[in-house]
């Protein structure tokens, strides 16, 4: 690693011209300069004007994996292979999940740990700050090498100033400076904070294969019910920043009251405690000796539980998991007419629980949306699974990785 | 109008950088030189170069209305005075609404007649050819100064191709060549076609005040229910042209069945037919003589009506205009905890109703929305009335006016 560690710092500031350029190779990996001026619609004297630059400076380099089209192997531009990092954090309610990336994105090292976000912002990212040492420490880097740490918290951010808003399951972190904080060990880092269902939406945009401009709708479903948006292919956050916040629109006004005071929430119905009550309540029922079998090994039913049941063929726990799907399933109906995304990604804790709950979302999906929006849209499971926050996380931090000037 | 028809007709095909200029003078009105550079972060040279060459091109023209600074004049870049034109066309269930615009957006003459759009595309654009030729000639311009012709129609259009697709209350429309049957008669205009709802918001953006990025959803209520949606300033029409349409978003699901075949839809339950039905049987069962009035005064009972008995004090017009808008209210609910807008703006037919509408939608927003969404939001009548729809279409074909090179 000592190689890498000597290869020179990049300018991070960058002029409006030259962020386009290196925008277009974050976004589409590494290019020639060819593609560059066809992709920008610079001149090719433009672009060679900008390019000497950002190679003198270290934050382009030239990179030879271009396919061969009969002659020599076109030159592409990319990142410096090593030597500058970022790190993307994903902050759960339980969990610690981080990864150190170079600037094209490839993960170097990866870290987890369990964590309770309820103990507070100083004594989690204290423990992040730990993580992110050890990962250092194993691959030699150097902590100046970490120019810009993503990360994602399961609360709702004010992205301009990177300070939670009225979280309601962190307690102590509301307004607490977390970039100023991180920023004590890692002084040469930028610190990007977001909410965790927009990160997660930015690692299926970055990692996937849609079109570029498309219009998507992440869903999180674990012990909340979140949405991140996707529009013309960049992240949407709305007008106050709190878009997406679907889990308290009202799926049954008959429903139960939701810990907002509010009628029939949508979270309050489906999400993954709803699940685990609607099995207990079977349990004692006496209607699943499969669930209540669960129970007895597990000491405790998880959504995930009532999907182990579902797949041993359990009629209880099949109904409660096509209940959820179709409460869901409802909202996003309205939501599909209302915006006209190509794809839905359902991820979060729930999503590992089987298909039939998939199958139940698109079911309630096609029965009340119209044809027009439904003709060409998907609703899919995350192919990045449990993986899509860090990897957001990463993105996020590689798009705010530069200052760019005024 | 002969020294304005004499003036040189411009270049209409724009390089991208022509087109940043000339998109920055339609959106803000005459600029100086200096505002230009700093809108676009192209340097005085660049801007000296581009405005020449427009200057040259009769694209634009120096004209007189800076505010003075002490000393002279600023010499600000709009468009020609007069000379060339484009046409808004506003078709409606029942009307035609047109006005002639120059190149700044200013309107030298309107025209509006009924129409019945059941009647099929050729009839009913023939007529508004009609109107077109109508106007041309009490203003003396000659058909070929018209360069533009901007259209909404009510029902879905695929935008790229201009054709309405499966139109629910416009019969013998679907697929039919709107573009070519208008080029017929104005060869030198390019014509542009959208839904009705979509130009009421672009309407709404260009004739508005708000931030030029901002989110707002324009619902119009008339016959039928639906939304035009704008994002980040621009008119936002979803992965396959139909976002915005939620009149078919279930607001019951013990409703009536609508005429799409589901059950409950907000169209059904709160649109104007459904308040005169609601009327009209308040009027069978003996609870409103205000309304009974009404009805042998008029020998039928619309929205309108409702809301002239529900100015005069009568309770049961009063409850059924709020049913509506509450309904209404509800749905948007949903959509401001999904989209996060800064506005949402109603118009259509039914908005002249009164206050006890708007009121009524407001209430049932704040109820079920979260507090974050609904903290700077603005929910508000339609400042441009039933000129919505003219107005957004003039705006329509001043931003596709030109074609720029790829």
């Amino acid at each position: 690693m000592a190689d890498h560690a000597q290869s020179a710092a990049p300018r991070l500031t960058l002029s409006a011209d030259e962020a386009v350029i290196v925008r277009l190779i974050q976004m589409r990996g590494p290019l020639s300069r060819a593609q560059l001026a066809e992709a920008s619609g610079y001149s090719r004297a433009k672009i060679a004007a900008i390019v000497g630059r950002l190679l003198d400076d270290a934050v382009l380099a030239e990179v030879v994996e271009g396919e061969s089209s009969g002659g020599r192997r076109p030159r592409l531009l990319g990142f410096p292979a090593g030597g500058n990092y970022v790190v993307g954090v994903d902050i759960g309610a339980t969990s610690l999940d981080l990864a150190l990336a170079d600037f094209a994105g490839q993960i170097v090292r990866r870290a987890a740990a369990p964590a309770d976000v309820r103990d507070g912002p100083e004594p989690v990212l204290t423990q992040v700050k730990g993580l992110i040492r050890e990962m250092l420490e194993a691959t030699g880097i150097a902590a100046e090498r970490v120019h810009s740490i993503g990360i994602g918290v399961p609360g709702p951010v004010e992205f301009s100033s990177g300070l939670l808003i009225a979280p309601p399951i962190m307690p102590g972190w509301e307004a607490y400076p977390i970039r100023s904080y991180m920023a004590q060990d890692f002084p040469a880092a930028r610190v990007v904070v977001d909410n965790d269902v927009n990160i997660m939406a930015l690692g299926e945009l970055r990692g996937g294969d849609g079109p570029e401009d498309e219009n998507f709708i992440f869903v999180k479903v674990g012990t909340g019910i979140g949405a991140g948006i996707v529009c013309q292919g960049q992240v949407y956050r709305g007008s106050t920043g709190c878009a997406g916040d679907i889990g308290h629109i009202c799926a049954d006004p008959d429903g139960p009251i939701c810990h907002c005071g509010n009628v029939g929430c949508l979270e309050a119905m489906a999400a993954g405690p709803a699940i685990a009550r609607l099995a207990r309540q079977a349990v004692q029922e006496g209607r699943s000796p499969a669930l209540a079998q669960l129970l007895e090994a597990h000491g405790t039913l998880t959504a995930e539980l009532v999907g182990v049941a579902a797949a041993q063929g359990d009629a209880q726990a099949m109904q409660i998991i096509q209940q959820s799907g179709r409460l869901i399933g409802d909202v996003l109906a309205a939501l599909v007419n209302f915006y006209n995304p190509n794809r839905i990604i359902i991820g979060g804790g729930v999503s590992n629980i089987g298909f039939h709950f998939l199958n139940a979302i698109r079911r309630a999906v096609l029965a009340r949306s119209l044809p027009l929006s439904t003709r060409h849209l998907q609703i899919q499971y995350s192919t990045l699974k449990g993986d899509a926050g860090v990897i957001g996380a990463i993105a996020l931090a590689l798009e705010h990785m530069f200052v760019i000037e005024a």
